[in-house]
């Protein structure tokens, strides 16, 4: 297929592509942009390579610089700036390149990286730079990687997940097919741009025709105020954004052209849902992961409101099926256009999980119930076996969260001598812990084998830099 | 990907599919008729062959016995009910089928069609079966082939066109790019289901899980009803169509979740465009062909009305170009993942129309202007030149078209000693000709040497089975 931006600019030139602040371009004018950074690059010589690493934030800078990078035909690896700098090392290493560009938003941190083995540029000095003349990519081949993600894993060493045109035309085709497609769609981008939720935004936009609403830093009043007053039509969101807005809703709603929010990232209480129904606000949950370049199952609007705590159906282009399912919970195992090609220089470490039939299996479990709707139970490696009975730590949590001052908990598996496992809750929580309570407010609510027969409280739980739980280093704690 | 009927069962399953006058079928309903009618052609033993040719009215009948066909992993070869009983037999022979099966509408020519060389069943006597239990294919592969078509041809002999599955995705990706994508879709079907403007909306159901409205004999008073009572959001049209249903057009509009009219089929009046926008009808021109399952160019909605003539941009997974160009006409080439694969067994005959750098040669003539709108000029091979200036017939009987009392008329070159080639214009048209008048209203709307020299009456013009202008036997009679 054409250069996806080239092919926006012939068919929409006028259209607005991306917001900013105050600041718009339309897809005229962000080919400019883009191509005049494509330039700045060519010039600092840094365009050698197959590939070039960026530390993005949400910022317009950083937009443009990775579509840059798209449009020379060079690998833009998407680094998470929240990584310590041996990690960050550990990916630049792996990915083999030889230039980072960092977004002037985290200057702050250029002295800690300064001796990373790559040549260093700010944004900024980028954009000093004199543009050399250039020659963008005629076509985005369906083969050629567009993008390369470091999956954080909750355990282990990350891969470079490598994402090609294609699987983000077939991702951003089966969120359309789902979602519907509206010549005026805008959606708003408050997920990091160095996320799959993020980047399958811009992706998005490139594909429709799509107008982006950039957002850098999620402040719930600022962003309150755009989906009221701009025409914005979707946004993305994880349960703490959809959180934090809800109770902000303004009577009259959001501005009237709003769809729905787009919900991934995990989990999200029927409270919180209940709210959204009553506020009359659409909720898409949904499911997908770096490896699908976004969603691959996802509710859609006639199903959201009867199939709560589900993420819905396999969308358009995937199909899924569930592993040595017990008691109806297996593992999921997917096949879709939209599943990355491997990861990059770990080709066996993809393969291992291929089945032989050709699935690729994701490591979470779920079930799916009568209808077809999926249901997520959490990590493959995260569950563990009390008394012959399969305990999902992530039903457990999810039945806590309701619990009154509970903040987060974590729940993992002890070795114990009469049950094999027994679960034990980390919690973080106002006060102090009040053991009999939390273990009859488990009673009311879950089988009494789930009951965690420990509660820890703690100020913090490990995490990785997505701000996902580490559960195996609690497991080492205990 | 996933059989797509199968897919839709599991996404949609009480959703409508189908609405033939009174009867409706939601996607389980029609998942269920159509696998009994698979049952049926398995027990009639036509199944064994690797196609099936169908001779298909717009009934429910023919609808669900090409979704049959298909579900079984054979090809439908959709043939045209208007072809002569010799042409029939080429085609029949040409894609070497066993079987014929053939609407009960079309049950009158049965006596005629007795001794084609195939079996044949009308489809009441497969309808009549029992049902053998059948297994449908699990996956419509990318690389199968869907339907075959045999184009018209406006000369020469018919290729059968095979269109793979990912044709038709392609197609409908295209088309959900440009138009949109609503829940609500329902797509009114009353152009011909063997032909690709018909088939194409059966595809966009099955992959967009949207309700079709099947319209055996268009009938521009019940069509009005159906767009006036009926949720429904798109109908495809051909100019006669377009023209019959505007002076109906209730002074309310149509139903309130009407979007447009799909034009397809050949260039349209700007007189009647006028009258659409002055009764506020949005009406998309497009251009498309059987060797590209469906529209490849078309307007959409922000620049339908001002690019009045043009049938708009290359869709987003198609780039066109201009060969040849002389005084910016050229012949249209284009390259689209919907583009045909080849015809059937004449490989070499497709392999010519493809230029050495794998460009697909369309055969027709257009021009592209400075904001990249295509404008269709007519066939390459009825171009002519006059005195040296080129001359497309279709501009000058688009002039004419306007003539008061001219139904029809068709431009060919004529030898001629001193100018090499002469216009000479074949005219159906209410009462004598006035020559004089005709050439005065040639030369108000025409560069002179665009003016027929000769002007004769015909009560008939040739055409293909398809409605097409034989030009080439108009040359003939020269």
């Amino acid at each position: 297929m054409q250069n996806w931006l080239t092919k926006q600019v012939s068919l929409n030139p006028e259209r607005i592509a991306l917001t900013v602040a105050e600041q718009s371009w339309t897809f005229k004018e962000l080919q400019t942009a883009v191509i005049k950074i494509a330039g700045q690059l060519t010039t600092l010589a840094v365009t050698t390579n197959q590939r070039i690493a960026i530390l993005a934030k949400n910022t317009a800078a950083s937009y443009l610089t990775i579509m840059a990078v798209q449009q020379l035909g060079i690998q833009p690896v998407l680094l998470n700036f929240r990584l310590a700098k041996d990690e960050l090392q550990r990916q630049l290493q792996d990915s083999h390149v030889e230039a980072l560009l960092i977004d002037d938003e985290l200057a702050v941190k250029l002295s800690e990286w300064a001796d990373l083995p790559v040549k260093i540029y700010l944004l900024s000095e980028v954009r000093s730079t004199l543009s050399t003349p250039v020659k963008v990519i005629t076509d985005f081949s369906e083969s050629a990687v567009a993008s390369i993600m470091y999956t954080s894993g909750t355990t282990g060493n990350p891969h470079g997940v490598l994402q090609t045109f294609k699987n983000h035309f077939y991702s951003a085709m089966g969120s359309a097919l789902n979602l519907g497609l509206a010549e005026d769609d805008r959606w708003l981008c408050a997920v990091p741009l160095f996320h799959i939720s993020g980047l399958s935004i811009m992706m998005r936009s490139l594909i429709y025709g799509m107008g982006v609403d950039l957002v850098g830093h999620f402040d719930d009043i600022a962003v309150t105020k755009r989906l009221t007053m701009e025409p914005i039509t979707i946004m993305s969101v994880v349960p703490t954004m959809l959180k934090r807005l809800l109770p902000l809703v303004p009577m009259t709603g959001y501005n009237k052209k709003f769809r729905c929010f787009l919900l991934g990232g995990g989990p999200i209480d029927p409270t919180t849902l209940a709210q959204c129904e009553q506020q009359n606000i659409a909720v898409i949950q949904s499911y997908g992961m770096t490896e699908t370049s976004s969603q691959i199952v996802a509710l859609n609007f006639a199903d959201a409101r009867l199939k709560i705590g589900s993420v819905g159906k396999p969308l358009f282009p995937v199909q899924i099926r569930l592993a040595n399912s017990e008691q109806g919970v297996g593992e999921i195992e997917l096949q879709a256009p939209n599943l990355t090609v491997g990861y990059l220089n770990q080709a066996s470490e993809f393969a291992r999980k291929i089945t032989p039939d050709g699935w690729y299996q994701t490591g979470d479990l779920g079930f799916i119930d009568e209808d077809g709707f999926l249901f997520i139970k959490g990590r493959r490696d995260d569950m563990f076996i009390s008394g012959g009975e399969n305990i999902f730590p992530d039903e457990v949590e999810h039945a806590y969260s309701q619990y009154p001052g509970m903040y987060e908990i974590a729940v993992v598996g002890k070795s114990d001598n009469d049950w094999g496992m027994i679960p034990v809750a980390f919690i973080i929580s106002e006060g102090e812990l009040n053991i009999k309570d939390l273990y009859e407010f488990g009673r009311q609510h879950l089988a009494h084998y789930k009951v965690p027969v420990e509660f820890i409280k703690v100020d913090a739980l490990p995490k990785t830099a997505s701000g996902k739980v580490q559960r195996h280093k609690l497991r080492e704690l205990l």
